[in-house]
């Protein structure tokens, strides 16, 4: 299997700034995350503190990003990573296409908004999931719940629809929602997720419903849950000033580190997580080469 | 006596960045430094990794940090401070034309740079360059000449070599040399930087060398002669995550904190010192108003 230099998990700011830096540093890198970048970014009215950006509006910024990429021929791979495993010498990053591996990582996905829903730790990987391409195999004629947290999930409830019975579609975002006859949109709260061994039920605030399975679909994923065996503290990834993780190898940068949540600040991290990744592989190669 | 809420000391990448969010956050603030901005940013012949502007000539990055400044109408005082004192519930900063008074003290100046050589100031941008990262690409099959002032410049002659034709290394340090056979070492004390229009020749005690660029990659910063008191370490500012350092009231950011010396590691590190400065001053006044 091909091997690269280094993964880098995330298109935000962080990630990147991470990914340039990586670039012209000579790495091999896989980019993983999606080629509209970070819808935070993008939807983000004007921002005033990007230096050298004056008064900046998201979708010029997030503009100015992509032009970055494309003027150092660097791509992203559209895949989401439901996990990442130190193996050692290297990590094994899964994703719903594929298996990737690198030799060193470098998280940036970004900061998980609120608190999970009650259950959903418990029944995970018991009937909650968070990603339908991964797992919608499992439920071929049986009733699922889809948490959209943004519009783009819509496509996620509708490939869902062609391989389950029953889908309801709970859309916690304001945006119209445009979907197929197939799916039963529900605008309800979820608050909270039922069952004994397998996942029964997902009660709402105004009713509950009777599923085998509920997909909860947010921009990011807990760290902790990504990757298992990472210190994390109370919800962010625990990091030192050179942006090194508790696993070797492994960097993290952005919002998943901690506040600020500024896009500058993400930056410059993905900065110091690239030339640190660097300098661990740098290392590790001359010390294999004695 | 006018007392600022928030001195900033510098006028790179980090000092701008903390000015405009310090402004952003509505506090009286006072920017010690040069009209100019950073030599070393305007000189700078290309920068490829400031996330948002691809391949930036540093005259220009500088033009848009200048606009920046422009927009949310920060203006610089231009003075040379000469010692920073804390003075229990303010600090006086003592400059060449006057002392002032601030809440809180945030440190860019930078890394002060020991005696030049001759010629390095002349040929800064024509052949001269403090940042392998940010200019090998430009010596691409050329012969140039780095100069390491302590043993983890080892790094950045090993990329210099991924890089350039011929890559002559002097160690101006004890440790052992080690680096690929890609590197010529040269045990010889540099003492002279020739050339015309550009970078020629770099002449050394016993001989002289023929190079497109000379990359002088020193580290010395003294912070603790600025700002008695300050927990310093190795002539960088002592820093956690925050940018607090060993004086309550007293933040750092930028190359003045340690490596790497990137610019939008700079900026970044400057928005979370002016956040963490703009914390400390509420706390107080919430604390005084008690």
């Amino acid at each position: 299997m091909e091997r690269y230099d280094i993964a880098i998990i995330g298109t935000g700011p962080a990630g990147l700034s991470a990914a340039i830096t990586s670039k012209i540093r000579n790495k091999k890198i896989l980019l993983l995350g999606k080629n509209e970048l970070s819808m935070k970014v993008a939807k983000a009215h004007t921002i005033q503190n990007y230096l050298g950006l004056p008064a900046v509006a998201g979708e010029e910024l997030s503009d100015a990003y992509k032009k970055h990429l494309d003027t150092m021929d660097i791509t992203i791979t559209e895949d989401q990573v439901t996990a990442v495993y130190a193996m050692g010498e290297y990590f094994g990053i899964q994703a719903a296409n594929e298996i990737y591996e690198a030799d060193a990582v470098i998280l940036a996905t970004g900061v998980v908004m609120g608190k999970p829903y009650p259950g959903e730790t418990e029944f995970l990987g018991k009937g909650v999931s968070y990603c339908a391409t991964c797992d919608a195999p499992l439920y071929k004629g049986k009733t699922v719940a889809v948490i959209g947290f943004s519009k783009k999930e819509e496509e996620e409830a509708e490939f869902m629809a062609e391989v389950a019975e029953t889908v309801f579609y709970f859309p916690l975002y304001k945006d119209a929602v445009e979907v197929s006859d197939k799916i039963q949109v529900v605008k309800d709260q979820p608050v909270e997720i039922l069952g004994a061994s397998q996942v029964e039920q997902l009660k709402t605030k105004n009713g509950s419903y009777e599923v085998d399975g509920v997909f909860i679909l947010r921009e990011s994923v807990s760290p902790g849950q990504l990757v298992p065996g990472l210190a994390v503290e109370q919800n962010h990834v625990v990091v030192n000033r050179q942006m090194e993780t508790s696993l070797e190898g492994c960097f993290a940068c952005g919002d998943i580190v901690g506040k600020p949540y500024q896009y500058i600040k993400s930056a410059g991290e993905g900065n110091i997580a690239a030339l640190s990744a660097v300098s661990y592989i740098d290392k590790k190669r001359r010390e294999g080469n004695k």
